[in-house]
């Protein structure tokens, strides 16, 4: 993937994620993930409605923008293409490090299970640098 | 509208748009917008895929997360119900004093038409507040 998109899942930045709903509108959230092995892993939990849409029609886009600057940003189409079993939190609370700086997941609910969504980029789109008169 | 959901659209928080691609995948991007007399307007230029798509299929799904606290945000799904016309970089502006502070877009460039995308909200989810134990 493009440097600068990958540079972008390694900052603490909210992660949008589109998918589509039974009746073929958008369905849009967003979730935490990271960058990993040529993969956007995001997180969510079990029976959501996302995680039913993927199961239906594992189609998504991406979008992440730089928290300190709106104009770095990548939009991304993809498949997800695995469910991973996060039930031990593994996952959750190394994105809880990136996000929050702490090492323990703070909002876990019961009979709540959490998964991990493996995602391969198809379409890397990246801003084109703008040089910003304001500024 | 829920006021919390009002209120995300009068800060500086980009907006998120999901519209869906003429194959059915979801196609998704951070634009500018407002909120006025019930609708979301958001603004684009003409041509673009999003512009396309909508002319194809009016369902979008639309999220603003709020900049200081990622606690507070709305996911919304709604109809683009009206295409105006920006030309004279009204909106674009207007905008554009809400998110960089200055009077005139910057970015304007040759032969782009920017175009104004009012939606109606129709189902508006809130998310509820959570304690954050962390702070």
């Amino acid at each position: 993937m493009d440097p600068k998109a990958e540079r972008l899942f390694q900052g603490a930045n909210l992660i949008f994620i589109a998918t589509v709903n039974s009746d073929g509108s958008p369905q849009l959230t967003p979730v935490w993930g990271n960058y990993e092995d040529g993969h956007i892993l995001i997180n969510t939990a079990e029976g959501r409605i996302k995680h039913k849409n993927i199961l239906n029609d594992n189609r998504v886009a991406v979008s992440v923008v730089d928290y300190n600057n709106p104009l770095i940003m990548t939009t991304i189409q993809g498949k997800a293409i695995q469910i991973i079993p996060d039930y031990d939190y593994e996952h959750i609370n190394k994105l809880t490090l990136l996000y929050m700086g702490i090492k323990e997941y703070p909002y876990k609910k019961k009979n709540e299970k959490r998964i991990t969504v493996k995602i391969k980029p198809e379409r890397v789109f990246v801003m084109p640098e703008i040089h910003n008169p304001s500024g």
